[in-house]
């Protein structure tokens, strides 16, 4: 099942993705104003109960005609993992640690599929991060590495745009993964059913189509289950919670020259079996 | 004036303190269910209005009926500001940095005056820092520092308790400050138009009532104006988000032996002119 927010006439929805039509899953559930509420309260199985009960109405709107939000466009936490793989943690220099690497991102940094991506007026700077990102369905804290993927309503590609600059003002990296609309989150969440194994999936971003990363998802440092292990043994994971996994090699701040995104460039993150989230890049007004 | 948010017989609300009782202001305004939608629907010269207004009303509680929430119980962003004074980054061994050093902290790690703080089952080095917060009142982005008080409704207390060796897994502290209830904010927020001079303020921790930190708001390595101007220039500001902005030197990390908070400890962040915050340790359940 693939489940995503939109926009459509100035109206916040969100919901399944079915023969090319969205069904509405907001206004044929009023108490699901959005794909969290509904995560928390039904699961995704339940989710596909309200698929086959809102078929045949009239809730349905052509994907080609909304505008597509993030994913979870109202995350109560985005936790991102940094230097989780191999050859990019090589590539910047770091040491090896002995626990993931966790910085947050706000939810107003991210945009949906097909919206621009907003380089800033204050830097040039601006990279590329390919990811693979799950949502949180069933909340929890404490979870063991060996139940988490009861955890995970389903996976979404992540785009999670950085300002070096910024990002290299101190140790902490939180201003340059936090300007507005730097980073992007889509189409879809593909459900955690139809993915047959999460290590076997492979991670792509093309820059005006050109490759720029790739990795199997089996190369993380940290794995899906020890990432959710991990986060939830100091935070809890509630519904629609993003966690973005780490990006692969070749960033284009470790590129020489650098390799930056300028206004006019199509940036694209692939992750095999669940779709490519695309975005143009924009120099803000 | 002064604003608190509280819980009284299960139901959330906020108000102004006034001669030791509450005007309840969300009883007295249905378009502000919480202080976050006044002071940006109104600001804080509305929200006085609304107290003169709400008065001889019976929307009053007394103060030692309710229980304190944190100051905004619901930030949309909670930024801390890291190694701010000089003394505390000289004893942390870090190295000076260019620009203010930036965290963020989940609004689930705060509780309110009165609450218990939580030390969790997965650390002893349970540790205090005193700080100031600000509270955004007027929203915005790229807000020059000149301008910087014409943002803030108020100020508060708030203590940024970090699990420390969770903070050094890696070089993000994102771990170690998100435990949950680890932190607090309060009692109340003093309104600016109450304070004089904010560099000319007086910080103080007491741990069982011994001082374990001082030092005048004036030692900041990054004054307020310009912390509001620096995270402004990446991040868009909203009304009722909470700038910490850090603790001075004496954690107890860096004594000999070092001093954790344990089960039972009592301890206050006194702001000058503002109040005292003061919270008892518990071992979680």
């Amino acid at each position: 099942m693939k489940l995503l927010s939109y926009r459509s006439a100035d109206r916040r929805s969100w919901g399944a993705l079915v023969d090319g039509e969205i069904i509405d899953l907001a206004a044929a559930n009023p108490g699901w104003p959005t794909m969290a509420h509904a995560l928390g309260d039904a699961g995704t199985e339940g989710i596909g109960n309200a698929v086959t009960a809102a078929a045949n109405t009239a809730h349905r709107v052509a994907l080609d005609s909304v505008e597509l939000l993030p994913v979870v466009p109202d995350p109560q936490k985005v936790l991102c993992v940094g230097l989780n793989f191999e050859k990019h943690r090589i590539e910047t220099g770091r040491e090896r640690t002995e626990y993931p690497v966790i910085f947050t991102r706000f939810p107003d940094t991210f945009v949906g599929h097909g919206a621009p991506l907003v380089r800033p007026a204050e830097s040039e700077s601006f990279d590329f991060e390919g990811e693979l990102a799950l949502v949180v369905g069933h909340g929890g804290r404490r979870i063991p590495s060996e139940d988490a993927v009861e955890h995970i309503a389903g996976i979404t590609c992540l785009n999670d745009g950085s300002i070096r600059d910024f990002q290299s003002h101190t140790h902490q990296f939180t201003p340059g993964k936090n300007f507005p609309a730097t980073g992007s989150m889509g189409p879809w969440l593909v459900t955690l059913d139809e993915i047959a194994d999460l290590a076997a999936l492979e991670l792509t971003t093309r820059l005006n189509g050109a490759e720029v990363q790739r990795a199997p998802l089996s190369d993380l440092t940290y794995s899906i289950p020890e990432i959710v292990a991990y986060c939830s043994s100091w935070t809890e994971l509630r519904p629609g919670d993003v966690i973005a996994t780490g990006t692969p090699g070749g960033i284009g701040a470790r590129r020489e020259p650098p390799l930056w995104m300028k206004p006019g460039d199509v940036c694209e993150v692939e992750v095999s079996g669940v779709g490519v989230l695309r975005n143009t890049i924009l120099d803000e007004d």
